[in-house]
């Protein structure tokens, strides 16, 4: 994880293997990616978003990545593409190959009778795999994971320490799984009966797509009946909660901190922002876009951008307003009031 | 974990066993339970809610669990109760039987001397019990679990992978924790003097009831000098904060990503919704119903379902309703002015 | 972490050493603080508040420490101080002083070759520290830690059990990390290709100062380029979430559940409530205080305090004044309206 062990690249070569114009001396070197503010020699930047043109006048980069549109924003030798940030990406991934650890598995961890472990698998310390728990090629478990019981793990997926799988639960591959998350654990479901709280055991999987990656410390919960699904593509930020039977379509992406109650489906290629609740049973077209810390009450039909957060103020101005809220019904009714007595006066008038 | 270790029941069976009136064949067997959509030959059904009783004309479920008021909804085999959600909860626990794992100790685990470990303990690889900790009968750790010095965990309690419990915090009989859930952690106690925060050491404990269950990822710190007490029956979801020295009254249930700060009392046979937050020192009535996302900023000492989440809604919308709530103020002047002119050209009037 | 094995002091004892103006019987014996609502023979307690001053009546501790104002609110013996609660922390300190344990790595742990583990180190069973990582004099790992590859953590820092570091990440000196924290994840970067998302990879580090404390569950995230930076003496409570590139200024606190995103830049002395959300690129000035669950959507440059949390009411008044929310543009029209009726009224008296 770190970058001194990339090798170094031509920007000529960069410009070869991921497409766009190249403008200037290809055969500058590049050594590593750094922001135009921070960038030194053998470095290759790249602008995205007018908000930072600027830099371009003092940024110490080798060459930078820019939009069509800003050929003439420097001198320095640069790529033009469409999408500066998305070639950035590329251009990171080239420059920072994933290395992976060298197979085998720690003598300090266990794995149970009937567990399929390929060779190419990598284990590390004080890990556990349950009998009938089927690994994928080149699937790592870095130290301290746990995968439950007849659960499945794709090709390729790595699960970074302290990561727990819950019996029967499934992860597709390429899954890049983050320390602490939960996949599995029970749903929140019980009845009140008689004064106290019958657990409603809770027997559905989670079953989650390719290409998935869940940050550090989020929960997903297992179905009651039938599975909690997570489609190909999904991106889960740290800290979120997804409950039981939740369904999120492929390739959404939620940031950290998100809540999303049991039984909610989300369509494909939402977004939705930091500390968004989602109560549960609704439904969520796709393409949607939820704002940060927005409380979603009802189902959305509609592609578009829904918020729900109450604007943040100097807290005397704030008090203010919340006071003025809290008697907003007496300010309808004064209003209603001063129509009828001025429609009077009008009447009168004539 | 899985539901194919079940035996399979009449339905005949299971009316005598919970109770209800049987209308139609007492002999079809049961293995499992299903929704409604999903169920199929062999599986028991339920109604709960009218919004989906248009399924019953269409499930393939072999029997269903209905409210007494709904005898004629279908002619599928029948249980009539009063609370088909309840029955449908034990119905669960009848044909899904805990099972838990064989007894012992794995050799990858560490007892500190002066643990009591009973016999009838499972303990998983890669867990460490600290000396003088107590662990009840029947207790289970599995794997990576942390029970701290002098702590105490009461019969039949069940902690999953990865459990921090930290020293002299009492769990009591029948819990059910899930994993990455820390116990006892230092609450966030400190004092700023000459510029720096002086750590308040936290020296009370976590003490925890009988049959509560605690979700994912869950975190309750320990108290400052008293401590943080959690009574029988509570239920909480995952990613729930409970700060030091709160008590949290039986039978409580809180949904995922609440936070409770510190010294808050709140009363037995509450319900807390995700996401909310209740402010610290506040004392909470019994039977009271936080919704989803709200703020509690005093406390609350009648029972009843209390709200403080803003209405979300399209982008556009909440744009044009934000700017307004900025100027409410303004608009209360103009409203108070109106007032004063028409009072005087009422005046005029006369 | 009990209070059993601390020693006992005279309130002379205490005073002589920590300050303070001692009225009455100096040879008072202290064996520990307490509440004034939980105090009993041999306990010192503090008021600190009026709110909690008519219970110096009915305490039965054996001393009290206060403000130098309340002289006479009682008879007992008393320490007078300018700040009774930076003193209590400081008496708290002071009776229970701070226990390690044994230095030595368990043989259940894992030290990778290349790794720096001074003599004085304590590290519990299941924990890994990979090759390169350095740790300081003095260090405590607790059960099931992974230090990663290259990470460096400063002296006398402690970790609870199951902290995952990763790789490059730098922890100060007398560092406090609690159980499940999990430091160094991806943060979340990604491009959208072509209807897929591109993972960009993480290749910053985080850098935490001296003097750190991070609760239990809390996550902060590496950088993508440059480095996550929390500066000396912060205090995060549980359950926090830190996203990539952030930085966090000297001796700012932020209470449990608060989300900040990606390249946000916190000043120093802060505080930040509880669910708080702070969006990113933001950047707040020295000295903000931000409220319980508030949602900080663009940058503060003042300090002082800012709130943003709907006023919660008991639910039938919110639905009306929600209601009345999502027509109060209509209310703007009708007000206006009235205003050019009443002109035109006002016009035609002349």
């Amino acid at each position: 994880m770190t970058q001194s062990e990339t090798r170094t690249y031509r920007l000529g070569e960069i410009a070869a293997q991921l497409g766009g114009e190249l403008v200037g001396n290809a055969d500058v070197e590049i050594r590593r990616l750094a922001t135009l503010e921070s960038a030194g020699a053998g470095d290759l930047s790249f602008l995205s978003g007018a908000k930072y043109r600027r830099l371009l006048q003092t940024t110490r980069a080798s060459a930078v990545i820019l939009s069509r549109l800003e050929r003439d924003a420097t001198n320095l030798p640069r790529i033009l593409c469409d999408d500066p940030y998305a070639y950035f990406a590329r251009a990171a991934q080239l420059l920072n190959p994933q290395t992976r650890p060298a197979p085998g598995v720690h003598p300090q961890s266990v794995i149970e009778s009937g567990a399929v472990v390929p060779a190419s698998v990598t284990i590390g310390s004080s890990c556990r795999v349950g009998s009938g728990a089927r690994l994928g090629e080149r699937v790592v478990l870095h130290s301290g994971c746990t995968v439950g019981e007849e659960a499945e793990i794709g090709d390729d997926s790595c699960l970074y320490p302290g990561v727990t799988v819950y019996p029967c639960c499934v992860i597709g591959k390429r899954a890049v799984i983050h320390a602490g998350v939960v996949i599995g654990a029970d749903g929140f479901g019980m009845a009140l009966d008689a004064g106290r709280w019958i657990k409603i055991p809770q027997r559905g999987r989670v079953v989650i797509g390719d290409d998935v990656e869940v940050g550090a410390n989020t929960t997903i919960d297992r179905g009651t009946l039938d599975d909690t699904v997570i489609e190909d593509g999904v991106k889960l930020d740290n800290q979120i909660q997804i409950g039981h039977n939740v369904r999120i379509g492929a390739h959404t992406a939620m940031a950290g901190c998100v809540g999303v109650a049991g039984s909610a489906r989300i369509g494909r290629y939402c977004t939705v922002g930091g500390g968004a609740i989602i109560l549960g049973h609704l439904e969520i077209a796709d393409h949607v876009n939820i704002s940060a810390a927005t409380l979603v009450t009802k189902s959305i039909t509609r592609e578009g951008t829904y918020t729900g957060a109450f604007p943040f103020a100097p807290n005397r101005e704030w008090a203010k307003t919340a006071a003025n809220l809290r008697n907003l019904d007496g300010l309808v009714r004064r209003v209603r009031e001063l129509e009828q007595r001025l429609a009077t006066l009008e009447k009168r008038k004539r």
